[in-house]
Formats: C-alpha cells, sequence, structure tokens
C-alpha cells in the first residue's frame, strides 16, 4: 500500500509491503497550502507518480490536512472517545487521479472539554494508532510535539480525549515579532538556560508576564543572547506540559516525533520527574496500515 | 517647563506653566528607535524647537527609554521600593542643544520577585507619580495597559513592586503571525466574544490552550471572524488580570492610559467584580512636573 501524510506544510509518502512494513519513503515541500486551486491529484502525481503507476491496485491512504477544508475533500470530524473502527467507519473516498482512482482520507477527531469548547486533531490520530504493541499500555498519555503540541489520553482502546498547545507556534511569532527577537542569538546551541525556563514555568506564574523575563534578564545581563533562545523554549515547553500534568496524565508520556524538538521535550519532562519514552518512528505509516487493513476486510 | 515622554515609537510634549496645568502639547511619530546615530538634540529641534527658543532658560525634564541604554544618554534603574525623592536623586543631566543647555531625564524603576528575577519599567513611574490627589490612596494598585502593560503596588508614597505583562505584544504576533491571523477581521468591532475570551481566562487553565480555541471554535461555527479578534483579545487581557489578582492586589485598581485599550480593561475589570478608576489623563506631564520641582527646590 502507499500510505501518506499530507500536512499544512509537507507531504511524507510511505510504501508499505503487506506486513506493514516501510519499504520507501519520500517527503516533499508540497503541503496542502501550497497546492492551488484544488490541483490535489497533479501535487500527487509529481511527487509519488512513479509509485502510483507502479502498481495500479495497490490501496492508497491519506492523513492529514489533506482531509480538512483547505484540503482535497473533507472528512468530518469523529467525536471521542473514539476507536479505531470508528475512525475506519469515517474514511472517506477522493478519485486521486481523475480517472476514478479510489484514495481513501482518514477522518480527524473532535474532543469537547467541560466548557463544551472544541478541540481537533487530523493527522496525529492515525500516528497514535500506529504506536507499535511495545507501546501500548491499556491506559497511557501520549504526547505529539509540535507546532500545535498534542496530548492525548487513550484508555481501553479508545482516546478519550485530547488537549492542543499552540507551543511551537507561539515560540516563533514571538522569536521572530517581538523586542524578545532583538536579543536572541537565533543560531546558538540549547544551554541549560533552557532547564531554568522550565524551571520558572514549573513555579507557576502567567506566560504573559515570564516572557517579559527573557528582555529583563537580558538587561542585567543574567541572560545572553545565547541563552535567551533557549530561556524562551524552556518558558513555553515547561508552560505546556506543567498545564498537562495539572489536567491529569498516566506516566509513562509516549512521544511522538523525532528530532531535536522531541529531545527538548525529553529533558522538560526528566526535569519535571515524568516519566517519558519515546514511541516508534514512522507511526503515521504504520497508523495508515492499520487503517488499511480494518477498512480493506470491511468491505 | 517642557515636559517630555520619549519612547520606542513616539515623542509627546507638554508645556506646563507654574502651577503644573499643561497649556500646550505636541505629539510626533519620532520615537528614539526612529533617532538615527544619537541624533536625540536634532530630534528635539526638530519637533519642539520652537518651544526651546521661545525660552532659554526653561528647565527640560525627559522620562521614558529616552533614558535607556539605546536612548540618549542611560539613567540607571532605581531600586524598588522606591519614593519620588529617590527619583529625583537619581535623575541624570544631558546637553539638549550642543551647546551646554542642560535637560534631565528621568531614571527607570528596577524590582525583583521571590527568585530574584529582575522587572523594569521607563516612563510608567513618572506616570504613576503623577496620579492628582484625587486617585491617591495610602495603598493602592496601579495598571497601565499597553504593548508590556504594567501592574504596580504602592503604599505609604512608595513604588513597592511591580509586574510587567507582555500583553500588547503577544496579542499583536499571535494576530499577525500565527494561523489564527487568518480567521481574525481585525478591522471588526469589539463585540460580547471579548468577555468570552475574559470569562475562558478567568476560568483557568494554560495559555497556549486556549489560544487554539480561536481556531477550533472558529471551525465549529461558534467563532466568526468578527468575533475571532475579540475573544482573542478577552483571552489575553483575561489572562493578565486573573494572574495579576493571583498575585495579590489592592482594589480599586488605578488605570492609567487612554482610548479603545483602557476601555476593555474596565469591561474585563468590571467583569472579574473589580473596582477601578480611570486616573487623571496627562499623568506624565504632571509626573514630571511635580519630579521637576523638587528636583530644582534641591539643587
Amino acid at each position: 500500500m502507499i500510505a501518506i501524510d499530507w500536512g499544512t506544510s509537507q507531504l511524507r509518502g510511505f510504501r508499505l509491503d503487506d506486513a506493514g512494513q516501510v519499504i520507501d519513503r519520500r517527503r516533499a515541500n508540497c503541503g496542502i497550502l501550497s497546492v492551488d486551486d484544488g490541483q490535489f491529484a497533479a501535487a500527487l502525481q509529481t511527487v509519488l507518480g512513479d509509485w502510483l503507476r507502479a502498481d495500479a491496485a495497490c490501496p492508497v491512504y491519506l492523513s492529514g490536512m489533506i482531509g480538512s477544508r483547505q484540503g482535497w475533500r473533507e472528512a468530518p470530524y469523529v467525536d471521542c472517545p473514539a476507536r479505531l473502527s470508528d475512525l475506519v467507519t469515517h474514511v472517506i473516498a477522493v478519485d486521486i487521479d481523475g480517472h476514478g482512482r479510489q484514495g481513501w482520507i482518514a477522518p480527524g477527531l473532535l474532543a469537547r472539554d467541560g466548557n463544551g469548547d472544541p478541540d481537533v486533531m487530523r493527522g496525529e490520530e492515525v500516528q497514535i494508532l500506529g504506536l507499535g504493541m511495545a507501546n501500548q499500555r491499556p491506559q497511557m498519555t501520549v504526547c505529539l510535539p509540535g507546532t500545535h503540541s498534542k496530548w492525548v489520553s487513550l484508555s481501553a482502546g479508545q482516546v478519550q480525549g485530547f488537549a492542543t498547545y499552540m507551543t511551537g507556534e507561539v515560540y516563533a511569532a514571538v522569536r521572530d515579532h517581538t523586542i524578545l527577537g532583538r536579543l536572541i542569538d537565533a543560531d546558538a546551541p540549547m544551554t541549560a538556560a533552557f532547564e531554568a525556563g522550565v524551571a520558572r514555568a514549573a513555579a507557576g506564574g502567567d506566560l504573559l508576564h515570564q516572557l517579559f523575563k527573557v528582555r529583563a534578564r537580558g538587561l542585567f545581563g543574567d541572560l545572553n543572547a545565547a541563552d535567551s533562545g533557549a530561556f524562551l523554549s524552556g518558558l513555553l515547553i515547561g508552560s505546556e506540559i506543567t498545564a498537562a500534568v495539572s489536567a491529569g496524565i498516566t506516566a509513562p508520556v509516549m512521544l511522538i516525533g523525532n528530532g531535536a524538538l522531541v529531545s527538548l521535550y525529553q529533558r522538560a519532562l526528566a526535569q519535571c520527574r515524568i516519566d517519558c519514552q519515546k514511541g516508534d518512528d514512522g507511526a503515521a505509516a504504520y497508523g495508515l496500515f492499520k487503517l488499511a487493513r480494518e477498512h480493506q476486510n470491511g468491505r
């Protein structure tokens, strides 16, 4: 099969064998926002045309913002609590080549908090589904760090609920578009000032006030340009983790993702004395594989 | 005398008579960041040259970022607790015409919290000093809304301490540089969604999570483009007020400032059942007048 995680800013494609092993992968900077006039079929041909031609009967499953209102075709959100079979039921078909070849788009998830306020995800639900058996627990909390970080509570094989934190996007907006940006050396390596920021956040206090410490500490030589970005990052990630913990989590926290950002979350969680484990790489591909298998069996 | 509140983005000049009444005022978009190569004397001549020539013996007092490291000459911060006489003692001289005519720059204030972290203000201390007798209380809290809002605690004639919140600047960065911006009609009038945002913030919960509600509620038609900016504003101002209240305030809160922003703070404080009063207009001018009178008397 071909599994495609198609988000706002990039497309990640995977070819999988019948056992769900990834045999090839490809990444392109053609997120849905870069596709003009709904030309998704053409974009898909450009990036993965050879894979599609190699086996015309190969099932194609897609997840992420491609199923949003701004995407190819809207796959409405499924209410939490939700299990795999609920996602399967709400998969929608899309004509992927303009000549009737069907592909399948996974739905997103909708959770409501105590106020009735909605929260949403698209793509992360498939990554959670793709956690290997080694990562499964009867009850668990999954954290997916990123532009919009998600904290997800699972039990009894269901996604019970989740909350989104705009941590990554607020970090970029504050660093690039406030007075703090002038104080930050954006190219500096991460330093122990990160832990100082996490500690400030964990001790409580309002984020709008804490942010100003980047400036005030800088004025008095408590924080240099190399440390300022690390401190800001620690404040924001620390604020997210502190809020998630106070909302209630079941340790160990399973982290899904890669690279430097996940390492920062590992550091911050360790500092807050919260057990964490790193989930499987390629969770999105394996999640779409599981979704596809159940969907194909039911047809 | 001539009183000048010279900040990052603008200069406000006032002529005052011997009783401290404002007899003329002028405003120019020549904040210190727009003055090249330290040409502050030339900028001052351009904006207020006629006032300066009209009376060569007229005392000139300045406050705000003009006394910062990026300004004309640095007037080091005075530690809190601080009273008027401490500000007077730390006024510094500056040659305002390049030919020896002296002007005087007020110092800023420095407060440290329980962690020893510094917080700073420049210009607001003079506005507080300028509160008329009708606004004075033995103990009081002053709020100065803005790009960097200040909450200041005063008692026994001293500024005991204060905290800065980056509310205005974070609002602009989030509105203009995150996904939320696309959902907001920036030209829409303020609506009752402002109160809904204040209520969410007052009920607690992490700001990084609450911000995402602008998007998620928008997806489900709970919030339209006209209401989204009002809701975002309510979330941020509500978060600031909630934090300031939990840090401890003495009602009534005295609001210093003008225009639409102060009206929003009045709405939010009323909603949170906190008594507030609007302080005098022209507080900066009167504060510099009081500073000048004591400074001249002591020379």
